[in-house]
């Protein structure tokens, strides 16, 4: 197993199943988990979120796809994939996020918006969710890079938190994202048009 | 057109397209459209929203499922359908959501979750966005019932913003939504792990 992700502020537990529907061969994790095939399961085809909030990825060795797991139920991958630009059927790797807040520090999540690469343009710091962020001022339908202050954020390609996932965390990078090329290895523009925090 | 859904406090406006990528036959609303083959489009394959919180729905006259669309570019049916639990392809019908407020009164909005159907059972007061429900110390997967005192909310079937949308509004039934077979007529189960306030 991967140990180059350890928990250090909290537990986190995920169940995965091979089968959809919490049927089939079961697995528990509490920390990352860098193929699932070297754990002798083919596919994963659901999962219970019990503690933490995790990444789920589309290949091996957190590449790909990212997906953000909250705790609750995810009976098949359409529960946990949504709207994708390219339909995908699996989750090979997965990870806590660990600089997710707890409910209670979750008002202090702060991120800085910026129009264009490099941290430069116009700049807008956030601490709150925003299912269009044209609706809330901002100009276009891309940002430039972002830098994230606190906590851990998600940015969706579409409004209302649809298509490609890009999970941004305070304590990656030194929570500096200057380019879309650092967003994810499946990051192909600078399209964000929505963005929320995580909790755990 | 339809004129059961009046718009009285704002303006609205929706561009759609047949075909993807904001490609074809474009036609322009600023009220609620009942059916689009009646407007002599066949099918929403793109659509972009200028103004304003919009229900979209599979079927004609608001019916089968529902997709909030926020302000922002929708380029195909994935960008506002996310995860289903069986796919479709078409929008055809939509109408403004009018009790969504503005962001400054964003924070205003206002409704109560009931464990049980017919606002029974342990409840919980809520006036922010949960991401996970569970997370946030709800007992199950389901909601038994749910009153919208102001504002507009969508809820969601899985964490994260995933699965069947059910969008619920204050100044309709009186904000009372005492069983699943209220929220929708593609509902079939008390299953909601995710929910949020809808934005202008």
């Amino acid at each position: 197993m991967a140990l180059n992700n350890p928990n250090p502020l909290g537990p986190w537990k995920i169940t995965v199943y091979d089968q959809e529907n919490f049927q089939g061969k079961r697995l528990e994790f509490t920390s990352a988990c860098q193929n699932i095939m070297e754990c002798g399961m083919d596919n994963i085809r659901s999962l219970k979120v019990e503690c933490g909030a995790w990444a789920g990825y589309e290949h091996s060795s957190f590449c790909g796809q990212q997906f953000v797991l909250e705790r609750g139920e995810y009976p098949y991958w359409e529960s946990w994939s949504g709207s994708n630009a390219y339909h995908i059927e699996r989750m090979m790797s997965f990870c806590p996020i660990c600089s997710a807040p707890k409910e209670y520090n979750h008002k202090e999540s702060k991120m800085v918006l910026f129009e264009k690469e490099n941290f430069m343009g116009r700049q807008w710091e956030i601490n709150d969710d925003y299912p269009s962020l044209q609706a809330m001022g901002w100009g276009n339908n891309e940002i430039g890079s972002m830098q994230i202050q606190s906590g851990a954020w998600v940015c969706y390609q579409f409004p209302g938190y649809r298509g490609y996932q890009y999970i941004m965390e305070s304590d990656r990078h030194g929570g500096k994202y200057k380019h879309y090329r650092e967003w994810g290895s499946h990051a192909q523009s600078f399209q964000v048009q929505s963005l929320r925090r995580i909790q755990q």
